[in-house]
């Protein structure tokens, strides 16, 4: 499969209530992803694909992606081994974000920061505002 | 709390280390934002907010967002009753996503077409390529 694979979106209903994958790239080539653990439903991260990332992904059964930091395709893993095996892939109703549900090989992590997961803040209300915990 | 309110973003190791809510909003001044129940964990939509949603979800305690296809600010609920009460939110590292747990009123759904989650079809492969199944 090639990215030009992916059928142009039609109606609002073909969107909405069809059998095909017809994505929404953005006016940047991308669709948002999120990223869960199959087993314990944990949020993992959010990143961006575009069409030859979700092609990859889909002929491949790992998670490919985006990385609008680097401007490049990202195998996630390829250097940490925390490749993430797909499964189960769904979109949403407008075909404009993908959820991942995967298994995480290596030592199971995900953030660049070591964390498992890249949502490791918490936002708390104080007195002086908004602050962010680590929990 | 007003929309300027939120301190522009550090360096990475602020970003990604800080206890400060500096959010990087993109070009066009929207963060990503993933909302799960919190009881249940299910993914429930994903969209976006601007400066503006984002401080009155804080402001509230309830999730507001900025529509995309409207080009309004966006009360999650405020016409269905489906208000979504904030339970948690949190950020990722380089704070470009949130993560919102929330609580729904009225009848519990989210989804504009009457499903409780916008992913409710998953990629299933077959002998023709990829086909959308309802599950």
């Amino acid at each position: 499969m090639c990215a030009s694979h992916f059928p142009a979106p039609g109606s609002k209903t073909d969107l909405e209530e069809g059998a095909v994958l017809t994505p929404r790239f953005g006016a940047d080539g991308l669709v948002t992803c999120v990223t869960t653990e199959a087993d314990t439903g944990e949020l993992l991260m959010v990143a961006h694909m575009n069409a030859e990332a979700l092609a990859k992904t889909i002929q491949t059964g790992e998670a490919w992606y985006w990385s609008r930091s680097r401007g490049e395709l990202w195998h996630k893993g390829a250097t940490s081994g925390q490749i993430q095996t797909v499964v189960e892939m769904r979109t949403d109703c407008d075909q404009d974000a993908l959820w991942l549900k995967v298994r995480v090989a290596g030592d199971g992590g995900c953030c660049h920061t070591g964390r498992r997961s890249c949502f490791y803040r918490k936002l708390e209300m104080s007195g002086a505002g908004p602050k962010l915990t680590f929990a």
